[in-house]
């Protein structure tokens, strides 16, 4: 979708908003610890959220430390955050669908594969299955029971809200920078 | 199923239902705020509402505001609540089933993709799965724990009927324009 | 198994049963509201309700009401009703599968699909899914919770009842007219 | 595997043991209301339950009774109870198990295809579903809510356990029976 | 795996426990009641559990007692057990899982297949499904309820018990046959 | 990604934080009972966790004790503690996720394969299907309930956690031994 969609003419509307949503994302990202000072997430082809995330654990880094990881979760949200605090909460949009799946696809693989809940400890909570087909497949299902469930849920949630928070907090205080960056 | 449909010919009676069922459709769209001024629900080819909602998050719009979505959902519903009106409970059709379709997706959306309940937050609740086939397939299954689930459950038919009875006064506050247009 | 069952010959047991539960079928059929003057059931082959019940929503008629929609029900368990009044419990027959299999999911499309229950609202209660294969596939799966799962089944339960109920009363009181028919 | 087993020599215990099952199952098959005279169990191979099960419902009759049911399910239980009651608890054996297969088939098709359970009502409880493959395929996934699910379990259980003991109590007061027919 | 892994080298303390551990099983199978006089287990390449498992309702005998399986069941546990008495609680290796696998696959079968379970009674609780491909696939799910589950799950688990602590009395009361046998 | 990786340069922060990260895993390997002497974890590429752990029960081992298996998950967690440890909890990084994956794998098959747990005892908890394709499929699915899950993830949980302990108790105690050695 990515192609047509950009050669598509924006409203004014839209260009305003999108300038807005960015140097939300761009201020939040500046102002966070261990955040990578290139910022990329615009070059990123929108309705394509799933590979993005995909490649998220092969991105040209060896490791990624618990900071850097809940910083790009505040900056995803800057975009969002940016137009709610300009336009108000009616006009939010759509447009931040995949920051808010990759934020969330970020926080579940911290609570899920990397260990770094301390409710949920070091544990892979693994709800990846394996096929070989030679004729016959065998499958593996780990499914977590309901309980497990519930408090991965309510962890990424914790991980989601905190961040959140913080990149709010953030665009509020430096209100002026997001009005002088958005105009350019 | 489309085709073979408009083909046939209708009864004076369907012909009046429908007739209502689109100016429902129609007025309730014109009265609610941010709504698209061009009507294109009925080009739509009914029977295929799946296909449609598909499409949805790829309108040709760079996004949609909270408001024009629940816009969207109200006036899905005009053209049920027109028939309910104009010809009573027992005489409702299932003629209506692609806008229930719609407007639920719409609500789904709002509450698992695009972050647009305050309940239940700027997550996506991911019930989405990727394979990729090279002779063997790793699936993600991102499954919620039953309560989430029921809160997605709530939270999407809290949408729905807030809209749905938005959409019911405008009708009964603009029956006489209801009739003018579907008379015409 | 249609064909090959109708070409076998039925012992006379058989054929008065049938007798009997073709008319109930159609006594119920004449005195239910909104209901097809031309009673097209016996024409379906038995044997395969599940094709029979995809085509449903696909009937030459535009739209079906809630009204014409309670009286298929009703038509529907006609058959087996008069079974049970003429030959009594003990001696119902698995005949009546697929008209219960066909008023069950006549039942569950106007709880999930068709907004028709006040209990569940105009909500689309989507157990859909759409696989797209481009050697990759991206499946949708939209759970209900449990407790979503309990309301449905018990307002399917309630749908079912009630006709039941209104076929079991007819009959009753044009008893002498099931007769007559059946023994023509 | 029927082929190469039947040619399999028996041990003479085991010739004894299957000359009692099999007596029970004719035993009880006489003895109980409206079941088919010709008794054809011993026909169908063991060891493809699944395929037999299958074709239960397309037997050449052109519907089937309650009470034939419930016979059916006595009869098929006739030969493991003759096992238990000639050689004990402990060497009843694992030959009965396509009787068990069939007879709970039996007994959840009464409950969930063809209306027979008062308690579950007349309705299809359908665990089935309907794959088209034009390139996407819809599914319907029909699940009911874990309440309903248990209902279910205890109702196929009642029925099973009523005809467990009428053929319990049946062959019981017919031992002498059971051994004369077993010796010849 | 099998193959390579008979050709290659074992060290002593692995040839020393894979002494006690088939020693284990012999003793057990010859002190159980109805236990094959022939002692197979050791011919069985360990790694491919689930073919052996498959092939067990197949098994060379006509049927199996109740008192037969549970006597395999013990057996089975014979070569953990005895690895647990010679070299201690922290010492117990892998290199039974086989054996757990087949036994609690009988186990497994005698409640949900072959109505060996007084708690779950003679009922098939199938977990199979039969798909048949002709374009398009009817499939059956025959799910239990929890409830359901919980009560097989106990019960399984109460057969294992049942039969290990059986297995691991007889080693105990043999413990100077166990040191012969596996000296030998 | 392994290859590709490998030959990236690292910053000279990531050399520091691996070599900290693989001290840690050499020292808590060494000083734990029945480890393997020579320590192999590095030349495993990373991000392949899972056809790592499908090999788990492949090595070329003929049986591992429970002691061994214990001493694995401490060591696969060395490498993370000892980040946490040096680098402090924010800066604790996602490269341990596939230790993380190793660790739940051994423990889920301690757990569910191999018998080693005293609360879920001497069961096989399968999770496997098999399927084989004769244009016909037979799946058998072996779900556990609820209850059942909830106790796997609960005892995962306590050998992940023991053995986490135990792997920094060891670091803190040798803290001059990984400095030392992460500096060589």
């Amino acid at each position: 979708m990515g192609a047509e969609r950009r050669s598509m003419a924006m409203s004014d509307d839209e260009k305003e908003l999108t300038a807005y949503h960015e140097a939300g994302h761009a201020i939040v990202g500046r102002l966070v610890p261990s955040h990578d000072p290139v910022y990329k997430v615009s070059i990123i082809p929108r309705g394509r959220a799933l590979g993005v995330t995909m490649f998220l654990p092969e991105e040209d880094r060896y490791s990624m430390s618990k900071e850097l990881l809940e910083s790009q979760i505040s900056s995803l949200f800057g975009g969002r955050i940016a137009e709610e605090i300009i336009f108000g909460p009616e006009k939010i949009t759509t447009g931040a669908s995949n920051d808010i799946k990759r934020a969330t696809d970020i926080a579940r693989s911290m609570v899920t594969k990397w260990g770094l809940s301390e409710k949920l400890g070091p544990l892979a909570y693994g709800e990846e299955e394996e096929e070989v087909f030679l004729g016959r497949s065998v499958t593996q299902h780990k499914n977590v029971s309901d309980d497990t469930a519930h408090s991965i849920d309510s962890e990424i949630r914790a991980f989601i809200d905190r961040n959140y928070q913080r990149s709010e907090t953030i665009l509020k205080e430096n209100l002026d920078k997001l009005k002088v960056m958005a105009e350019a």
